[in-house]
């Protein structure tokens, strides 16, 4: 699909509610998708609903998952069960002079659809290559590659970016008309982000092991 | 329910891999529910599992949902539907040595079961204000409160926290036995945080307004 191909709304994807929130712009599906680390996963399990965060990675208009071939959402994600992926990224807490105006900024992206397994073994580790340095940028290169038992034990799954909706709210308060004048009272947004600490080291790395340029960019030391 | 009772998985709230990184301290639930923002409700749509953000608020070992009555998810979830409601707050990124043992250091609390709608007015007032409160801390007693039309716009779900998991990896990474001695290879942990940043006044808000305390905290200034 090419990147010029707006978002294709089904009845599932079309927002009901706040509609002009949605962007019908790929290009913001992409950014919220490149943004967040951690997706929400939702299926349906022994006919009950169920939510489990996991990685996620974006090539093109594919979104790659992974997990363990032990996972039970896993394997029924990959025998053709559908799922809705959700991607929300909090950008800030919004004060009204109403309480029933307070609100949040936020970016959510989702993706209705029913994953394929990947079988293919080059597409396969493309797909992990694609969620590995969704979640750690730089470490494809750097650390020990997957073995053939390692490579074993993970599935991957593609899911095509066609069925899907993004809903954004990015503004100040909405007010009543009752609460306008009211200039006593402060209104506005506490805007959130998330931030990278300084790294870490494993207790078994020898002192003087530099921090790879990769991981120090990242947390900007 | 006392604080004292511990987390009583049932077999679709019981952990099948990982099962060290499962909490049986209700307290871990506690701190989950309380310290993240959004939560993403997970339930059965028409056929096909929808998963959406959502505010919400801890009362002793209930949870609070609010939403719109005009929404197609709180009418259903309000109708009886079993939901899945899942909080994630992730903590950091693990780097291995080996790309297989890349991961995420996260806390994950997830809460199956049917919400009840409150129909009391009392109770729906609370549930109002510990959702907001969870949100906004200090909003209740600030802005103005809900009037009748506005509490009639909007629903109130009550969800008992009594099948529930938790799941917190907290650790370096893990290594194969083959990684263990690459000393020249850095491993560890970049850690993530949530912070807010400085309260932006609304357009209409006059020069000179102060910022009031409970807010002015939150942001730190």
């Amino acid at each position: 699909m090419p990147r010029s191909v707006p978002l294709s709304p089904t009845p599932r994807s079309t927002l009901t509610r706040k509609k002009h929130r949605a962007s019908t712009d790929r290009a913001d599906l992409y950014r919220v998708l490149d943004e967040a680390l951690v997706c929400h996963l939702g299926l349906v399990l022994a006919g009950s609903p169920v939510c489990v965060p996991t990685g996620y990675g974006r090539d093109g208009d594919t979104l790659y998952l992974h997990g363990s071939t032990g996972s039970g959402n896993i394997r029924a994600a990959a025998e053709g069960a559908d799922v809705c992926v959700t991607v929300t990224i909090l950008d800030g807490i919004v004060y009204a002079r109403s309480l029933n105006n307070h609100s949040m900024n936020y970016r959510c992206a989702v993706v209705h659809g029913r994953p394929r397994l990947v079988t293919d073994a080059a597409e396969k580790l493309r797909g992990l290559r694609i969620v590995t340095e969704h979640l750690a940028p730089g470490s494809w290169d750097h650390a020990r590659e997957p073995n053939a038992k390692e490579l074993a034990s993970v599935a991957v799954l593609a899911l095509d970016l066609t069925e899907t909706s993004v809903k954004i709210r990015a503004e100040g308060p909405a007010e009543q008309a009752e609460d306008v004048d009211r200039h006593d009272v402060w209104a506005g947004v506490l805007p959130i982000r998330t931030v990278v600490g300084p790294p870490e080291p494993a207790t078994y790395v020898p002192d003087g092991v530099v921090v790879p340029t990769h991981i120090a960019r990242r947390a900007r030391i």
